[in-house]
């Protein structure tokens, strides 16, 4: 069997026919206007999704279902848009309107996030577990949680937030406000901020002179720390350390087969995966009896988000 | 249809028969002998199992399964007991041997604190909730995680270890030989010990003389709190943030529709329930958009594990 996966994106919406190894045999995108009513929104993808179907030249009847995509809050089981802060959408029926303008009734919805997790999981990184957690190392910390080959999503699909777990009591301020949360010191605006912070400190080193004419990414520390700068080697060591902490959260509770890091941090790769393995290996609780945890960089990249909202559907 | 559940402990055996209300229709209790070989224990707990049937007075053919919670490490999937700190259980197919000898097919196997999770969310005090964490406050922390009615264990049933997350960078040392992890601030054993801080620092409070004349367990702070001791009411609010804390990471993970408390912390009721449940709804992520998250104390006690077993089979 055959399915379509879509991504919807605030800028584009991707479609593919995905098949159920995870090959994408023919894609697409189109501009999203979001602005526009959802009415009309939904009536745009079921017309992409409709070209996408005829150019790949695949029978109708070898479509086993229709998997959406979508940023924002799903109510996955409903397959309903509760909100999305980059498109005009609104307790939004988006599954049931997709499954009339397509005439494919077998229309499932998640988290745009989620899916690119189920995607890594069963067909990218993570390829053949079962079980397993994406950390997403953003503007903020993204997660999600496969369990038994299916997508975790909380009662009313409301959970896996998983960047506002505490580590640390009081602490550092998160983007939601509370403090001492994950994301305050895993996601890349928190490293950019823990650099910026080092580089007044430390105002001679040479991560602030490489600040100073380049300006502070998250790439700029891995950068000066490979070129032998110890306050950037510490921070880097710390900022891993943080890391590490919450994989093992989150590998204490679920014991996934692979711990899958994604996210623009994540292209740093062995500087980044080898010490976060060390970490997770040394500190997860009853490693010594259980199967060795994974951690793995992200590989679908861009195509995460088709792959995974097809197998909503799998 | 009808269930058998079977509880196991280190000193003793409880089967029970159980309706799918969570009903014990029967029960009965025999003494364990955890230095015999597993086939003997295997027998003795099948024989037990065998009169409960007949003694009850239900037919085999209404009798829809049997479960099981042992201590230690369980592998669900297989029904085996990988081993059981108490019992001379190693590698022990226990659900097959059961199955066996009391010519019963469908036999389930699970962690006992898990089973008394899974049977105070469905029959206890989570009664009705599909979606609920069970946190144990005793020795040390235990957690039992209810997903769409089922219990997650992690791959190969080695997670669920919630009290090992990390809420504190360094910190305290856990039981566990890490640091800073929940189970280090929030068991009764912590409690005790931020007890004997307080009354080494503050020797003259009412804490530190109940203390002297009464001896230290996990409730002396609270009765000292409500006795006026401001030095013990400091305390018991800073160990209830302590709480508070784990219990928003594990709402912001699976927002649960309730969260248990359990063990004997739970037994002061509203003094710790309370500030729990304002906890929880003040900090967890998106609870204006969202359904509230119910705190409640456990309330079936001994009775959990052989309605949870049966549970198992439901």
């Amino acid at each position: 069997m055959k399915f379509v996966g879509v991504d919807i994106g605030g800028m584009s919406v991707k479609v593919g026919v995905v098949t159920d190894k995870g090959e994408i045999l023919f894609k697409k995108s189109a501009i999203c206007h979001p602005e526009r009513q959802d009415s009309e929104i939904a009536a745009e993808i079921a017309s992409l999704i409709n070209v996408v179907i005829e150019e790949s030249g695949v029978q109708r009847s070898d479509l086993a279902g229709i998997g959406i995509g979508c940023p924002g809050s799903v109510y996955d089981k409903k397959g309903v848009v509760r909100y999305s802060c980059n498109l005009n959408l609104r307790n939004t029926p988006l599954a049931a309107w997709i499954a009339e303008r397509v005439g494919i009734g077998n229309v499932r919805l998640s988290n745009d996030a989620n899916c690119a997790a189920l995607g890594e999981t069963l067909f990218g990184a993570g390829k053949g577990a079962m079980n397993s957690v994406m950390i997403t190392l953003g503007t903020g910390v993204g997660t999600g949680i496969v369990v038994d080959g299916k997508l975790l999503t909380g009662n009313k699909s409301a959970g896996a937030e998983g960047g506002h777990i505490q580590i640390d009591v009081g602490g550092r301020t998160c983007g939601c406000g509370k403090k001492g949360h994950f994301e305050a010191y895993a996601s890349a605006t928190a490293l950019i901020a823990q650099t910026k912070e080092a580089c007044a400190k430390y105002p001679d080193s040479l991560l602030a002179k490489l600040a100073a004419s380049e300006g502070v990414d998250g790439k700029l520390p891995f950068h000066a720390a490979r070129a032998g700068c110890p306050v950037a080697q510490r921070l880097v060591k710390r900022y891993i350390k943080y890391v590490g902490m919450g994989l093992v959260s989150f590998a204490n509770i679920f014991y996934p087969e692979v711990i899958i890091i994604g996210g623009g941090i994540s292209n740093e790769g062995d500087a980044i995966i080898k010490p976060l393995q060390r970490y997770v290996s040394r500190n997860v609780y009853g490693a010594e009896y259980n199967p060795k945890i994974k951690v793995v960089a992200a590989t679908l990249r861009n195509d995460a988000g088709i792959v995974g909202a097809a197998a909503l559907c799998m």
